[in-house]
């Protein structure tokens, strides 16, 4: 179950800079979030604007709401989350962006919900964050003062991948024992034909390489190449042999392993 | 569990806009990661990254190492993961980001992790793709294009919040980028000698066995067990060719893959 993306809307009140706009807008556009909602900005240069939204968000930013008065942006809305950097004691609720999509969710099926953002400078006032039905709190390290579009993208990017069902961790299908053992036998007989392990006890010398190839997970597709290759292998000395045949010393010319 | 962003590197691989990378390194801040690698930046006005990575981020910025080649770059890395938003039919594994976050839990323990970010317009070729060991698409609506210093926003964000409960699984210390290349030049002319991959176009024909490796992550000692099996492979190889050059048909009897 996922967040009812029709049913949100991204709202930003008193931005200073026209690129954050764009810039919020195009995030919003690639979450799949349509609506925004603009309160008294301070500088509304459409042509800056419409540089960091890009062509592809331009329709967000053309159907863009703009507003001198925050109370009666909210209006309509049936659920205002509030976003603060401030940490400290708090009346109200806070979340974690993921924590906040999983609420929306539900919220989201029959309410259409805003997301508040403040200004650049100072973000939300107490007074602002009263019209707040939770806040929410984006982690950050030391360093806590995330610039304004970038904190519209992880909300969106959270409500936008929000899904209540645990995604599966997928283990592609395995070869089977069977193929593995057949590679094993053809890779010890190439290896020992090319000296690389001891001819004398090929099984010991092999053991290392099946801790290898079953620390992977071979699927049967790459048995076949390690196969390929040892069959080519065993081709060429085939026909190197048909040359005459070449002198091996045991032991020697070993490889540095 | 978390992961360990002392051993986490953003790495931008030719950016067009010093804001963009001012806005990462400000991103990276945020999230607790402070090494960020610039590769060939088509404009570097430090003015304008300054002003976008804020006082707060002016040691990342001042800190940033440049390079002017990828390889260069990512060598001292154990493990590197790029970012796409190119969706269609990937040879390579695809994460989502809060899926990479939870797989760098345990690789970044003992691994310095690069994030490879792509150019503005047109993001990592497929070239650039290949030192990746696995792929990280942000998931968006249909508009997929993502600012860079959004993207950079997203996956920080995943890296620092990512925590994990259940007991780790151990990664070893791997390789570095610098032995890995090293190897695959080996194994590339090794295989083409024997005519295992396509001599005309060797590179094109390695990336399944790129795929291969990257899906293990190889350590050191494995990496020389590698290039100690090829090296042998040309040794018996050279001992042939002393006896009389074979006769090698190009095309024929190559291995069924």
């Amino acid at each position: 179950m996922r967040v009812n993306l029709e049913n949100i809307a991204i709202v930003l009140n008193e931005p200073h800079y026209p690129e954050n706009i764009g810039a919020a807008a195009r995030s919003a556009k690639n979450m799949g979030i349509r609506r925004l909602l603009v309160v008294n900005p301070l500088d509304f240069d459409l042509d800056r604007v419409l540089k960091m939204a890009t062509h592809a968000a331009r329709d967000v930013v053309e159907a863009m709401e703009i507003y001198d008065d925050l109370r009666n942006a909210l209006a309509p809305f049936r659920h205002v989350v509030g976003t603060t950097a401030r940490l400290g004691s708090r009346r109200q609720r806070v979340r974690n962006p993921r924590q906040m999509a999983d609420e929306l969710v539900s919220i989201s099926r029959e309410n259409e919900a805003a997301i508040l953002f403040g200004t650049e400078s100072s973000g939300l006032t107490n007074e602002q964050l009263r019209f707040c039905d939770f806040l929410v709190t984006i982690p950050t390290a030391d360093f806590a003062s995330i610039n304004l579009a970038q904190a519209v993208m992880i909300v969106a990017y959270e409500l936008y991948t929000a899904n209540r069902e645990e995604p599966q961790r997928f283990v592609p299908r395995l070869a089977a024992r069977r193929e593995l053992e057949g590679m094993y036998d053809q890779l010890r007989d190439t290896l020992a034909r090319i000296n690389f392990i001891n001819q004398d006890n090929p099984d010991y010398w092999m053991l290392s390489v099946r801790r290898f190839f079953s620390r992977i997970g071979l699927r049967a597709g790459e048995v076949k190449i390690v196969r390929g290759i040892c069959r080519q292998i065993d081709w060429y000395c085939d026909r190197k042999d048909e040359d005459g045949p070449a002198s091996v010393p045991n032991g020697k010319h070993s490889p540095n392993r």
